[in-house]
């Protein structure tokens, strides 16, 4: 550990679980926690941006498939440099880089001044690629990449998703074009119609209008399109489901809708041979092995720098501001990502 | 043909699908059509016993998974005595003997005189088993068997079962005690318990009792009961699947509540690989081949003849009772089958 490394750093700590997410927010509190020191494998980053993503919200409310021991630091994700390393060979190459970090064990995370990481989840990040992407280039890319390569391999022609005007879903539209896979792009307001046919996408439906189900049933008949990204959840799950092909699956991966998934017509579940799934980026991950993940990294990586994906952020947060600022967030969910900057601006 | 059949026979006909099923049965007419004539590979069933099933009600609704061309007979199964046959040696081999049978393809059906029927489809009966019980020997117990066999081939070590004290339901009973399989049997009314502890079911739990989820959530964690055979379809499928562990399919067989299946919590479903699938029977019978269909056929029959399984008959219906005994057993469905038997009793 070097001298440049203090004894103890700032992070934004979480006490209890809270099924309300704004009174698990205002809860959380900026803590001093002793240095974490890196061991074999590990390294320890010096955080520039960490994202706030639906699956932190999900932990503050002890809804996340897994639960971290209270008291806990949120944030899965994050961006910085390598300030310190264990012993092994990759964890002191990688001192001193730039690196995109992820946590994957019931450990301490990213919303805080510094981060244990383990060297062989860490992403060294190509130069062109500033702090403020790299900060989400794991969960929603790679959330993207898991479904759309799980689709293809289970043997779908074409895919529905729906919330496809989020940040997730246009990475997805970005992802699926590169590969000329068809995709049915799902939103709920005329604008993000617009915006979506601006970015190239050939088949968007607006879920408000009156004959939504019937125009579904018929692009995604005619497209063969048996695979649906699911991020709403409640009566959408049932309404895709019910539009869909004979085989379709629906891959549930989000739950904008907080409400749980119905509508569902128990009559083609029977006997079209459909299904209703989930899909968890953590498993996806895992079944992935540690090298496909670097080269999926690497995949998104060059997207980002070309501009063929990225991440809107609407506001830069200091540990100060966090907990007004992620209050603010959880409203205004769809005008871009916030991030966490515990040291302000890095290089 | 021989000349003891005649020109004619009387059928019961179906003329419009209407969603609603008292509809649907009100307008069945009993009418004369052509006698069928074998052709190759095919026999004529004088039908002694056709049972009305949940999928015959979904077919009047024009629910059913596999539609007919209208006007049609309906009636997916039965059983009689071979009266002729088409040329080829099973066909042959079958005339004169008491058969199961059923429907698999667009063709009229079992609600009717005479019945034609795919020889390698016909069940030959041992001599044990009356037509009353052979009336129902292939979709409630293959139904009950392709269940169990697909939760066992995916390797589900116990599974869960609601509507646990239907026809059905007691013959899964009956199929996962031989093989000693862990079944949790969910039912409604307390009589049911004790009818299903009296069966020798160990694990039974009553749905309206206050404790009920948390129950089913223990004892499916407890057994690994990671297979849920869920009959009710509403919000009983999301109350199943929230309270089973890690890696549990629903698989919906049936909509006994006429509700779409809702409540799934989608955290569970995203976070501990869980699934929603349907079950049909029609795709699982395709699946097996036709030798797979009889072995599975034989060791029902066994089954029926041992009394381990068993149709219970609340009534026997002629073709001019036919419409009001099927609008009388749609309201009292858990009292048993009703069976049309055009002849009268047949020996």
């Amino acid at each position: 550990m070097s001298v440049a490394n203090p004894a103890t750093m700032r992070a934004l700590v979480l006490e209890a679980y809270h099924e309300n997410v704004l009174d698990a927010i205002h809860r959380l509190r900026v803590i001093d926690r002793p240095m974490p020191r890196p061991k074999r494998g590990q390294v320890l980053v010096k955080i520039a941006a960490a994202p706030c993503n639906p699956s932190d919200l999900l932990l503050l409310q002890g809804k996340y498939g897994e639960l971290k021991t209270l008291p806990t630091v949120p944030g899965w994700e994050g961006a910085g440099t390598v300030v310190a390393s264990g012993s092994g060979l990759l964890a002191r190459w990688l001192n001193g880089k730039r690196v995109a970090c992820a946590l994957r064990a019931d450990r301490d995370g990213t919303w805080a001044e510094y981060f244990l990481a383990d060297a062989d989840n860490c992403i060294p990040l190509k130069s062109q690629l500033s702090f403020d992407q790299a900060a989400g280039l794991i969960i929603n890319p790679l959330t993207a990449m898991g479904l759309l390569e799980t689709a293809r391999r289970e043997g779908h022609r074409a895919a529905v998703q729906t919330a496809a005007a989020s940040q997730l879903g246009r990475m997805l539209l970005a992802i699926a074009q590169e590969v000329n896979y068809p995709l049915v792009n799902v939103v709920r307001r005329d604008e993000q119609v617009e915006l979506l046919k601006s970015r190239g996408a050939k088949y968007v439906l607006n879920s408000s209008h009156e004959g939504f189900a019937g125009e579904l049933k018929s692009v995604s008949e005619r497209l063969s399109a048996t695979a649906a990204f699911e991020a709403v959840a409640g009566d959408m799950t049932g309404t895709v489901h019910n539009a869909m092909p004979r085989g379709s699956t629906v891959f549930v991966y989000g739950a904008l809708s907080e409400e749980p998934c119905g509508n569902v017509d128990p009559v083609p579940l029977i006997f079209q041979d459909k299904k209703v799934a989930g899909f968890y980026l953590g498993a996806w991950l895992r079944r992935r092995g540690t090298i496909g993940v670097l080269r999926a990294a690497s995949r998104v990586q060059r997207m980002f720098i070309d501009g063929r994906i990225e991440t809107t952020v609407q506001r830069r947060l200091s540990f100060d501001e966090a907990v007004e600022g992620l209050m603010q967030y959880v409203e205004h969910m769809t005008e871009g990502k916030v991030l966490i900057m515990p040291h302000g601006e890095m290089k």
